[in-house]
């Protein structure tokens, strides 16, 4: 019996505080390593413009995850320790996806940083209205992959060779961010149950019966979620 | 004849906006220059919470940045333009001071920026009134430097060998950093003339009677104020 058949099938399952501080700990911190992951393309940007630009999306990042750790500290969580359980959790993915150049670093922030945010979103599904609400406005409102898409695309457009390089490139982010993705499924139940309780609302609302087993569905609307987001760019998938 | 004997003695000189608009570019470069230094030493934190903090003070310099720029665009300068004469100005002086562990790279912002600082608020005393208190504002309000203090001194407290070794790293990084100063009064003579409309400002002030050479007044008061903030470390200057 999965996790997802223990809910009604009439209300909206509500995970409890830990398992909301458990997520909102992980779009913390994905904001913090997104934060050090654009500050870091800024200083090796190409003209002082493009620098100014990315450091201040960076700084922006931080001032929405200044709002996700207020929720927290509201919950009863710690803003301090919410963050700790994920503390090296892309260690592994940086490293095996280190960009050899500044554009596969750029293509970097936005197929990984948009896996990510694409997961924390389909779990917050599974939060109180309150964090929902705050998960989604941090993730959702102007965030740098949206700004930074038409700079990769009209790069694209000018050069087929960059292209293909990228499109090969996002294909290999997209296998390594998934593969993290599997990972904190598998380590972290707090999160794959508020990914259950996001999916029961959702069968639900569709009317389709059942819930899918937790991964599989997860992996497939992630991977959808990428196709329109190289679509985007005018890059293949 | 000395810049500032051309300057009136009985009224504050005050530098037109151009030259206002390039000490403003110059502060809103080394902030973006700090931005990026304090990110990058974020990211190697050795723990999350100093990870967090140190971004945060990153994120807030930025803030204090835009601030600056708002006050060039008032003055008629373009907010986007007023950093480009500046572009590369700390490449040399990085490329000479690469730091070999995190506590060198913690006191290489810390002297620094302070060096930085300290000069862009020597030639904010010839600016009008509202550029220098915004100048002085962003300089001086809740630094990082005010911040970090407490941390490099209670592991310099601490381990006696690291304090050895950060004081050698201090006299080097003071040097360097005076060499870049050393270059910017040189090469910007609208910088030259604000700071030299300070200098009789302060002379006047003072009934010191004529102003001392620009370069000497400067370097005396830098290596002071240096002394002072490795005082404040317990590290001998």
């Amino acid at each position: 019996m999965s996790d997802a058949e223990h809910a009604s099938p009439l209300t909206l399952p509500t995970a409890d505080h830990a398992d909301a501080v458990e997520l909102l700990g992980l779009v913390a911190y994905t904001e913090l390593a997104s934060f050090g992951r654009l500050a870091g393309d800024a200083a090796h940007a190409p003209t002082l413009r493009q620098r100014q630009a990315l450091s201040r999306l960076a700084a922006a990042m931080l001032d929405r995850q200044e709002r996700v750790l207020v929720r927290v500290d509201e919950l009863g969580g710690d803003p301090a320790d919410c963050m700790t359980a994920f503390d090296g959790l892309f260690d592994d993915f940086d490293a095996r996806t280190r960009p050899s150049t500044w554009w596969e670093g750029i293509l970097k922030g936005y197929v990984g940083q948009g896996v990510a945010d694409d997961f924390c979103l389909l779990a917050a599904q599974g939060l109180d209205e309150r964090s929902r609400d705050v998960v989604v406005e941090a993730l959702t409102q102007d965030t740098p992959s949206q700004r930074y898409a038409p700079v990769i695309a009209d790069a694209a457009a000018a050069d087929p060779v960059l292209a293909s390089r990228l499109a090969l490139w996002g294909r290999r982010l997209v296998g390594e961010a998934l593969g993290v993705v599997g990972v904190v499924l598998a380590q972290r139940p707090a999160l794959a149950r508020l990914v259950a309780a996001g999916i029961d609302a959702t069968a639900e609302a569709a009317s389709n019966g059942p819930a899918p087993a937790t991964q599989s569905w997860v992996f497939s609307r992630l991977t959808a979620e990428h196709s329109r987001r190289m679509d985007r760019l005018g890059l293949a998938a």
